[in-house]
């Protein structure tokens, strides 16, 4: 047992105190988990582009001031009353999408959209009181999609909770939490990718490189990697990119480009960037009669999507994936395992390693064509 | 043979000169099949909006003069060269979708969506010599949609011909040629309702009343017709609907009534209108986590259909169908046998019976509420 079981914790935290302002290293309260709550030590934290969005104010749900992060690993330090599934010392992936196994689209057999706590986290508290756990001299701070990893201790649900192997090394599992089970999940459980397949990929960050290696797994034929950006088709190529497209190369709208260059369009494809437009052109690109294109990135609210509708009357489909359809709780310590076994890839998608401390300069990174993802080590 | 064969045949046939005129019933030269065609009497045609739409003059690629019609059913009158499949006396049903079984569509096993002659046929001709085989004193009059049924006697592509069971009824499996296999096949092709569903229709003519079907025979638990004409729901029941919701008599957007109408949306929704903005609601009413739309009505060239992002993103699915998923000449004469067997309706959609003269005022009557299908007799 820890002695700081049933103590308020004092730590480190990165605070966000109102939009777009950089964000602050604090001395942060973390109050005990409370029934059904899970305390944990986070060791590793990754940064991803939806903790810039809300950082941004561009995000209408975001709440200030709150501790963001949501793309993490760690060690439980305690347990609330009635939590069985884990305990002090157990190696965890805190999962912003929760599984409780319980709710009408947890026993559905067709998603792993969760509800059971998204009332709460939706808006940066906890379940069982309505409050948060962290505290500056009393004031409350807001928690963040249920995860709040830029603290050295946060505390969650224990139905986001994802129990791992101890052996797994937490500075690079810790990506397991978010980027790279979307962009697999996206492939092998929205699309569904045949061997054989021919696969087009808007926006080679980290997402889009993970869809890459899923298709490449799933046996693609041909995947055909998008971006604006022509240094990234070198490391693009190592995880599974077999043909390379700018638009800014071409005159022609890149649904045409791609439709002339597979003789009528993909059989999948994946928009893992957040751009309506491109949203539209992943639709478009896709073959009559059958393609399919999964919507991977999180476009910024208010915008839509647009298409004519003789693209869906003549066959093709038009879907969405949020965590790639993973069941957080029951699949994230099969993607670890998948990982020990070097299975899956994770390591290589770590481009920079910092401290907590320069969580502002590893933001600035995140927009630079070469990172992928930056892991702050969170007690150096 | 028919004393008729290798002849010119002159008969009736209702000439659309231009758009949104009325149809002049002409005497019309009607050339012999070609290599791969196959001539038709026509005895009864139902009339369709898909007429409706390319009479007015909206589809910016009707073409004019040309004879319309393409929900028919008739007699092989003679075949050109090569014509295996079907001979003189056969009875059949022109199918405007086509069904090489050869081309890359049709060998995919993942659409009905026949390329073979949609080159020819989207330009109102026929493949073998691009030209009509009508004509009014020497002058050409366009084919339309590969079948022109609003004649006695047509010419067609042999794939685009299902023939079926001599004794069934050429009166009523007239309407196998479109809207009722439309609306079956999209429930049990593209949508693929399983027992015990929630369904939501919009739009109750024909096709959405085929929806009511196909899903009441699929086991579906709920089926919710969704008509601003009040007056449908009696004879909605009939086919299946359940529920009867009218967007009239509510203040707040239709897809909300039904989301609070089913905890949540529905299963599976279908839009039979055509209407862009009714194909938004009809995504918007279904579940999170898995209900999936399909678009059924053609809607104006040039119009968009538009959502969040964030709709597909938490699990719901948007796809469409032509002519309901269903393989034509594999499957129409599955369909016309189903009837034989009372597996499946037909004579419940006629609500009108006229003679080829009357054509104008058949179309007429389509626009009000008590009519599904005015069958044509073409001979009388």
């Amino acid at each position: 047992m820890a002695a700081t079981q049933g103590q308020v914790i004092t730590c480190k935290a990165a605070v966000a105190w109102e939009a777009n302002k950089p964000l602050s290293i604090e001395d942060v309260q973390v109050a005990p988990p409370q029934a059904g709550e899970v305390r944990i030590k986070i060791f590793f934290t990754a940064l991803c582009h939806t903790d810039a969005y809300t950082w941004s104010g561009k995000d209408p749900e975001g709440l200030f001031p709150c501790i963001l992060g949501h793309e993490a690993a760690g060690i439980v330090e305690s347990v609330g009353e009635g939590v069985t599934e884990v305990q002090p010392g157990d190696h965890v992936i805190p999962c912003y999408q929760a599984e409780c196994r319980e709710c009408k689209f947890c026993k559905s057999g067709k998603t792993n959209l969760c509800g059971k706590v998204r009332a709460a986290t939706g808006v940066g508290v906890m379940m069982n009181d309505r409050k948060s756990r962290f505290s500056i001299n009393g004031k409350p701070i807001y928690h963040f999609m249920g995860t709040s990893t830029f603290s050295q201790y946060t505390v969650v649900h224990d139905v986001s909770v994802a129990k791992i192997d101890p052996q797994a090394p937490l500075e690079k599992v810790c990506l397991l939490g978010c980027g790279v089970p979307t962009g697999l999940g996206a492939v092998w459980n929205a699309a569904k990718v045949e061997s054989g397949s021919t696969v087009a990929i808007f926006g080679l960050g980290t997402v889009g490189l993970a869809v890459a290696e899923g298709a490449k797994a799933a046996g693609a034929s041909r995947i055909i990697g998008v971006d604006i950006d022509g240094k990234k088709f070198d490391t693009a190529k190592n995880f599974g990119i077999t043909e390379f497209v700018n638009p800014k190369d071409h005159d022609k709208p890149i649904q045409q480009v791609i439709i002339d260059l597979t003789d009528g369009g993909v059989d999948y494809s994946f928009e893992c960037i957040g751009n309506v437009s491109v949203m539209r052109a992943a639709l478009e690109c896709c073959h009559k009669g059958w393609g399919t294109s999964v919507i991977v990135g999180v476009a910024a609210s208010g915008q839509e999507i647009s298409t004519r509708p003789f693209q869906l009357v003549t066959g093709r489909v038009w879907k969405g994936t949020a965590f790639g359809g993973f069941k957080s709780r029951s699949q994230v310590p099969w993607l670890v395992d998948k990982y020990m076994k070097k299975e899956i890839k994770v390591d290589e998608y770590i481009t920079h390693t910092m401290t907590l401390g320069d969580i502002n300069k590893a933001f600035d990174l995140m927009h630079e064509g070469g990172c992928l993802r930056c892991v702050l080590e969170m007690h150096a």
